[in-house]
């Protein structure tokens, strides 16, 4: 069920911090202790499932981070509301129309499902995040969203596999879904995740969705505050188009079940490593399912002056059109990654700089402080060839780094995106 | 020859500056007093002109805007040299290598690329501005540009038309070139200009040039805080794919062979009037040529907080891929330029938002304070089926507009940018 790569968590977790972490096999939401999770069909879509609800048996804590777009969905100023609250019980989501642009009939719908889905499962209102994706503009079809509610809590305990991460699917090719397990010493706790991508979706847009759930006890500052650190790494370093959503939301949930503490049996250092391993997971997956992409593209700037420089020539580079194209035709095009790191406002010279083409295990040196290589050209193309392509520049400038992930551009992302009316 | 459409010049000039413009049929640059020009096959490219000379029988004050990338060609670091003195009598350029990361041995050549003009007019070589676009990281054939840079200084007198504009093509489909007459109650003057485009190209990326010149006697200081401000509004508010070259330059040359003085006979106010609509009409004949581009998408924010605003938010609107697709698709998709505007980081009420879309004479209003409006969307998509699209946003934030001018994002920009090597 679950489409990601099951490649070794391990990889990303620093092993200085004692925890292993592994995933677990075709894992579901249900797998982590005292939640539970469902997705129905409630005819929003013509065909796919569209509603769902995440619980948790007891109130957990949780944190939320948002769209930085001016234009904010219903779904998403109620849902920040909660997660300034630090405590939530439930989620309940709905694809196939976003809620947005929909003036106060729109709030007042979100509210009604955040009372539908807390009188189901007998959680306050206030206790009950709410996230729409989907076409903009038009009012929730509330009779169908309410018997979808009313199925989706009534399905909880079926234990459907992978319901809920199909439930919020909008131009997805496959669901998205991870479950791990991290020990630590003779501690053990699992997060989940469910996440849809953000490719833009007809007649709209679509947003980037990502629930996470573990079975740690986490107050909600350190829940907030790992989240905030981790997302900038993970979901916010994707980019599809670089357009960003209306309705862009992620929420984290910890009810505790396992006992283990965090700041207690597990330090929050390894939770938050944990956290980032699990939303890596996510981002790569959203990527790689880009609309129209057949790529992922993963890009490391390295050796960039701050934290700040390495993120915005790593963003400029997996966004730039040229190098998207590149990627797709497995063109080891040197100059387009020099020119997007050129223009990305990152401080550096670019006599000094020096960048790799490839894929996941080998690369090729293209450049050396700023100048090209007489490099193997078929064997560059070869590995760009692969799905997974990487592209690293040292900036050798400092010590920072930074990853961004995005896919190639592709004729098909032109085909999804310009041809739905005609 | 001259491709761009040639629509009423007027249109563009405020009429209470008192100026006339007219815009003259098929004008060369050898119309514009005391200028010549030429372009020749030397060689670089397979079989299309790529050295181009433009002169002045005198010396004349210049003035240049140059790329903002931090990787910066080898002609461009010797022309702001030029352009910072003043003072210049000939621009010469060649297409089919930029001549950018090529280290010492680049900054030698351009310097030589000076020498050899500057000899075959009797120029010093610091009067001669430089400029190059075409592939970079390679060295100039500098046997193939001596030829040419003599050859084209030979056939400067020969008067072909279109010669220089087409030198200076790379992936451009057709020259793009302009000559005007502005007459200010008696006074008369001249402005042209030739330009090439911002696609990219195989197998790095290319540039966007632009060469004006004017008989009006314009000293160099004016010149140059003309063109400063023209440039933002025209040659800035282009954009085809948001990648920046590292080549990108304008350069104005004004010799006052016309006896007209911009501050005496003219004012400063009605000479920038003018070059901004001979700037305007280059930076759409740019975006409407754009790389597998079909149409023309003009983008009028109105009612923005500040200019910055305006620019900023037609900016993001123009860029979106998603914006350009639908575009390409004719598809009235407000959705879009919504999201857009929302994270272009301008300041604004998303509930204030009105909307229009449509074709360059007739447009359908989409959103009104923010909301969806019930409109005709077969006559919308009908009326974005022509070859200039235009969307218009009035933001309600203030008094502030901007236009930002660029195309569709099509199946062939891919293929263009993905399949050169294989």
């Amino acid at each position: 069920m679950s489409p990601i790569r099951q490649r070794a968590l391990a990889e990303q977790v620093p092993a200085a911090l004692g925890i292993d972490v592994s995933i677990i096999h075709d894992g579901q939401l249900h797998d982590v202790r005292g939640f539970r999770a469902s997705g129905v069909h409630a005819a929003i879509k013509r065909r796919r499932r569209d509603v769902c609800i995440i619980a948790s048996n007891t109130p957990a804590t949780c944190a939320g981070v948002f769209t930085q777009n001016r234009v904010v969905a219903a779904p998403v100023a109620w849902s920040k509301g909660v997660a300034a609250k630090g405590v939530a019980q439930a989620i309940v989501a709905n694809s196939g129309s976003a809620n947005a642009c929909t003036g106060e009939r729109g709030h007042a719908d979100t509210k009604r499902m955040a009372e539908l889905a807390g009188q189901a499962l007998g959680v306050a209102p206030e206790r009950v995040l709410v996230a729409s994706t989907g076409v903009i503009g038009q009012l929730l079809p509330m009779e169908k969203i309410e018997a979808g509610i009313q199925a989706a809590a009534t399905l909880l305990d079926a234990n459907e596999a992978g319901a809920a991460a199909e439930a919020i699917m909008t131009t997805d090719t496959a669901p998205k879904q991870v479950v791990v397990e991290a020990s630590y010493g003779p501690h053990r706790f699992r997060v989940g995740a469910v996440a849809k991508g953000s490719g833009m979706i007809a007649p709209n847009m679509a947003t980037m969705l990502g629930f996470v759930v573990t079975d740690a006890a986490v107050d909600a500052a350190t829940l907030q505050r790992s989240l905030s650190e981790v997302v900038d790494d993970t979901f916010n370093a994707v980019s599809v188009d670089h357009d960003t959503s209306t309705n862009d939301c992620v929420f984290v949930l910890a009810n505790g079940q396992s006992g283990v503490r965090v700041g207690h049996e597990v330090p929050e250092e390894a939770f938050r490593a944990v956290l980032e391993g699990v939303c890596t997971q996510m981002a790569k997956a959203i990527a790689r399912d880009g609309e129209g992409a057949t790529k992922l593209l993963e890009v490391t700037v390295e050796g960039a002056a701050t934290k700040a420089d390495a993120r915005r020539a790593a963003k400029a580079v997996v966004d730039s059109p040229l190098v998207k194209c590149a990627v797709h035709g497995a063109d080891p095009n040197w100059g387009r990654i020099l020119a997007a790191l050129g223009y990305s406002g990152a401080d550096f010279d670019p006599a000094r700089v020096d960048a790799w083409v490839g894929g996941p295990r080998q690369r090729v040196q293209v450049l050396s402080n700023g100048e090209p290589l007489d490099f193997d050209h078929e064997r560059a193309h070869r590995l760009m060839r692969s799905s997974d392509v990487h592209l690293v520049a040292a900036l050798n400038a400092g010590d920072a780094s930074a990853h961004a992930y995005g896919c190639d551009l592709t004729r098909e992302y032109v085909d999804i995106n310009a041809h739905y009316t005609t």
